[in-house]
């Protein structure tokens, strides 16, 4: 299949390239055992990932100013540490744990995929993580980004607009150029309305053994896969 | 010795990581010699260089908004041309020719030691360069950035404060977690009094044989070498 004329991939992080789900349920059963807490991990990890959708929605209804992911994550870190009814010891263990962000692993296709990639694309991000987020987790993972983009660039969060436009804009790039990669079919959907390519991975696991989303492409995207890899296959890469 | 709990190191580009004049020479030289134009390419690129600094003097006095380094440099280009006497034979040629400076040519040391020091710390640039500029270099040259920061983050230049406190912020460090590197004493300074460690890597031939400044360290940073290699050699990379 030829590329199309695309330059450059840009990728969604959180569930398409790194597994959030286990690498935090692993941190949060080691620390649970630390401290005597008696709680499920993955459990904890949900519901933790629960909050993120609804934290950035007063950023993107323009009813307050940007704030970096890391911020947020540490507001709902805190509500969930509290419907545990469980406390840390002090703000840097409260800190140590938020950033278990920045030390996500990734699937075991991203490595090889992203690597085959890079030589033939640019290769950004374009996740609603922070820039030192991203950054940390890709030194963490060996993700060869070529730089980050995404909500920090932009001071907002996917799917608005912007988060897309302004990432395209400084690649200096038509979005027609750029292909939006990403397990999430609502993200592909805004990407393709501002004239991105778009490609389908599917991460059936990302929610654990019962998914009930994304669990097939829902649109014609220009690539439907399986997994990085078989996307470097499909690129020529 | 010893990083001095150095996290990231942060660079300028022009001069420090690449050799700007003799890869633009050469481009020009070769244009010359298709056009049949009778010039200089090191007079070209010196006199193309010459209004860089100040192409930024209006968004630096916030006299006009930020515009990207590509259309400073355009501009600059219609002007030498002007100067000389020739003309492209279509805006197509222009921009090609313009975008001479996203194919710059590393120093021998630069790969190599950027290499090594990526394995250590985070590494971005921090360049007046906007961000496709410093990516399609970066896939042209091979320079292993972890992320771009610099003036388009800032939308605004160097030496202007808000340029490097934009990078570091970003980044999630203090000043004094990063390093700034550069073979220009000016740049280092402006970083200094913001905190940033400093490291001067001494580029004697950047103007030419006869370089009449940044011949030598003028204060007392934190490193001066005169290689990529020997400041990885001196952070312990």
């Amino acid at each position: 299949m030829a590329d199309q004329g695309v330059k450059a991939l840009v990728f969604d992080v959180f569930g398409t390239v790194v597994d959030w789900r286990t690498s935090v349920a692993a941190e949060v059963d080691a620390l649970a055992a630390a401290k005597g807490w008696s709680l499920d991990g993955a459990e904890f990890a949900a519901r933790w990932r629960a909050l993120y959708q609804p934290s950035m929605q007063p950023v993107r209804r323009g009813e307050a100013p940007y704030r970096r992911l890391d911020d947020l994550h540490r507001d709902s870190l805190r509500v969930v540490l509290q419907e545990y009814d469980v406390a840390l010891d002090s703000e840097e263990e409260l800190e140590h744990l938020n950033k278990v962000w920045h030390r996500l692993h990734p699937w075991p296709d991203s490595v090889p995929g992203l690597t085959r990639l890079k030589k033939k694309f640019i290769l950004a991000t374009m996740s609603n993580g922070n820039v030192s987020l991203m950054v940390n987790m890709a030194k963490f993972a060996g993700l060869p980004w070529d730089t980050i983009l995404g909500s920090e660039p932009a001071q907002n969060f996917k799917p608005k607009s912007v988060v897309y436009l302004t990432g395209a804009d400084w690649l200096g790039l038509d979005p027609s150029q750029v292909l939006m990669t990403a397990a999430h079919n609502h993200d592909l959907g805004a990407a393709r309305k501002l004239g991105f390519k778009t490609a389908f991975i599917l991460r059936p696991t990302e929610y654990g053994p019962n998914q009930h989303k994304d669990n097939e492409a829902e649109s014609d995207w220009d690539y439907i896969t399986n997994s990085m890899e078989e996307l470097a296959d499909k690129l020529g890469a």
